[in-house]
């Protein structure tokens, strides 16, 4: 029900198409975040519209609201938010961590207070694999902890802990029509990411993920850490590098073997009023923009700037209308779709490692990221 | 550059055409309200596609922001707002006298307050049509003043200066591109309305507005002053009758011989969780949706209807996603205008008078009216 094959390679980056229940995946790719069922302020038909393929959404959200059992009822969650393509869900174990009150941790599990009204709830290896079945997403995610990347000590517990756990989830995950990726953690420590790559791989899941990033570290940092994983995955699983990112880090993230990228950044910014372009970041709600009759970026193809000027961007902002959200979600997760599948085709026609340092000039000065880019 | 040809007659009701530069102009029609540039949460492709052909936006609003001016340097507000259809905007007389503070008025006009920074302006028939013609839709209204129906004094006071200042709208007038309608007044007074029908139809107008309604008097009030007022137009003027309605409404208006509509209500609804359904005005938040699987109307062909479900779009609202508020735009003005197609197709076929109980039996429910209607 599942293959992944590899077109294309430019170095260590890799062009592939990965076959799903509901359709084929070209990889590398950028997912859109659907934190609650819905990627916000955009229908499914403007997401389509806009390039999207891959959606991710939230099994931690999606269990405490509106519930999995309901989701299942109605149909799953592709029917339930009319998502035609590949869903993927992750495992609820970066939310329980970092959005959950007061939870307490033990080797069965975590024992947490729910952020939206307080009540206690279990997540166990069992039970996020439980849910994810529920929710019924094409990619599904082990259950893993995550730890302060810069102590050791923890660090080695807290992987410890996730290898354990990724074998439970395999034990416990009864669909054959979704796929379960395992998650390498370890920090930015190399000795425990290399063990942890190493154990990871060693199991039977098709695709690996690249879990604990983008939560404060350097982006050399990062660097390090892909450059030391990739070349311990084997090249017939999917690698996906979670919560990330920033165009730069798209670059940077292919270049160095990952296939599957999700961030909430181009929706956070939207609603921010920021938009990506290749003169840096814009925040629209500047008084430059008020009678600018250009659109965000000029050589961009997305309805925003095919048919908006950014005066009128920065209208709907002062006047608080919805509707800029909107067009800025159109614009940021375009740009993100549309550099990946520009990365893509250069990496088929061979000459991806030619265009790096044209991209990469293309997008500085939209390379800022924060430790609150993941939800 | 504009023409009004009537198709069909079915009583009082009236099937045409009106002829305007952004395209043919069907009528009877809705038209949804776009009050800052933009029909809250909707981008003008959602609008197509569910049947809008004329928006209205508001005059006041524009003008204090983001500025007529700004709108005119920048092409004008079918380009500004991009939507490629005829435009409507009102004269700025209704926010004056609703929403603006401190006013005091005279002969000459009216100087008001802001409601955005309490800054001073001044309003005149003058002006009002400057700034129209800044903005360029393809019909503008007059500037009139709304009284208080009920108090005859005072609405005979406001009726004659309305008159005036229809006059002194005809002669400052410029471009030829423009329809300019003039407003009828009187409040719920059958004498003054009849004055003013018979002077306003007087005056060179193409089409002609009835104003001062929907404002808090009885339907039944309302529907007096419509039997009173339109057997005194001439058929070959448009008949609006401005910020109305509801579904009953609109029947009830059709078959009095009006032929344009406008109300913020469908979008209003949306935004506080409710749509127009053949079972009554449905609450979406309510927990009797929380497993529904239907859509919110199975017989409607909208967007929302043809793939989302009740229980969809009740944990849309549950986790305060303003995706709710756009699926229920659509719904709710898809509803609206496809009714008032629907009795343009049964006017034309001959068949509106004997639909006219079942539509209003489908309709019942979805009548109430408030004074905030209109903005």
């Amino acid at each position: 029900m599942f293959s992944y094959a590899i077109t294309a390679r430019a170095g260590r980056a890799r062009a592939g198409v990965f076959s799903t229940p509901h359709g084929d995946l070209e990889t590398p790719v950028f997912a859109p975040v659907g934190t609650q069922a819905t990627v916000k302020t955009l229908t499914p038909a403007q997401l389509g519209e806009l390039g999207a393929s891959l959606i991710l959404s939230n099994t931690y959200h999606l269990y405490l609201r509106p519930g999995d059992e309901l989701v299942r009822d109605l149909g799953g969650l592709h029917e339930f938010m009319q998502w035609p393509g590949p869903l993927l869900t992750d495992s609820g174990g970066f939310q329980v961590f970092s959005l959950a009150q007061t939870r307490k941790i033990d080797d069965a599990g975590v024992t947490l207070k729910s952020n939206i009204d307080g009540s206690s709830h279990r997540f166990t290896p069992e039970k996020s694999i439980q849910i994810q079945e529920n929710l019924g997403a094409d990619i599904i995610m082990a259950f893993d902890e995550c730890s302060d990347p810069n102590d050791h000590a923890y660090s080695k517990i807290a992987m410890e802990r996730t290898h354990r756990w990724a074998e439970r989830c395999l034990t416990t995950k009864k669909r054959n029509d979704q796929a379960l990726f395992g998650i390498i953690q370890g920090g930015i420590n190399p000795d425990l990411r290399a063990a942890s790559a190493q154990f990871i791989a060693s199991l039977p899941f098709p695709g690996i993920a690249i879990g604990g990033l983008s939560v404060g570290e350097t982006k050399d940092e990062m660097h390090a850490m892909l450059d030391l994983v990739t070349p311990l995955l084997p090249e017939s699983k999917l690698r996906y590098l979670m919560g990330v990112g920033t165009p730069e880090d798209l670059i940077d993230g292919i270049a160095r073997g990952v296939d599957i990228f999700d961030c909430v950044l181009p929706t956070r910014l939207a609603r921010h009023n920021a938009a990506f372009s290749p003169e840096g970041r814009l925040n629209l709600m500047n008084a430059t923009f008020a009678r600018d009759p250009r659109p965000i970026d000029e050589t961009c193809k997305c309805y925003t700037c095919h048919k908006f000027s950014r005066a009128y961007l920065r209208h709907l902002i002062m006047a608080k209308e919805s509707l800029a959200g909107t067009l800025l979600s159109i614009h940021n997760l375009h740009a993100l779709i549309q550099l990946v599948k520009d990365i893509r085709l250069s990496i088929m026609d061979g000459t991806f490692e030619s265009k790096i340092p044209a991209w990469r000039a293309q997008w500085e000065g939209n390379a800022e990221r924060t430790s609150t880019t993941r939800v």
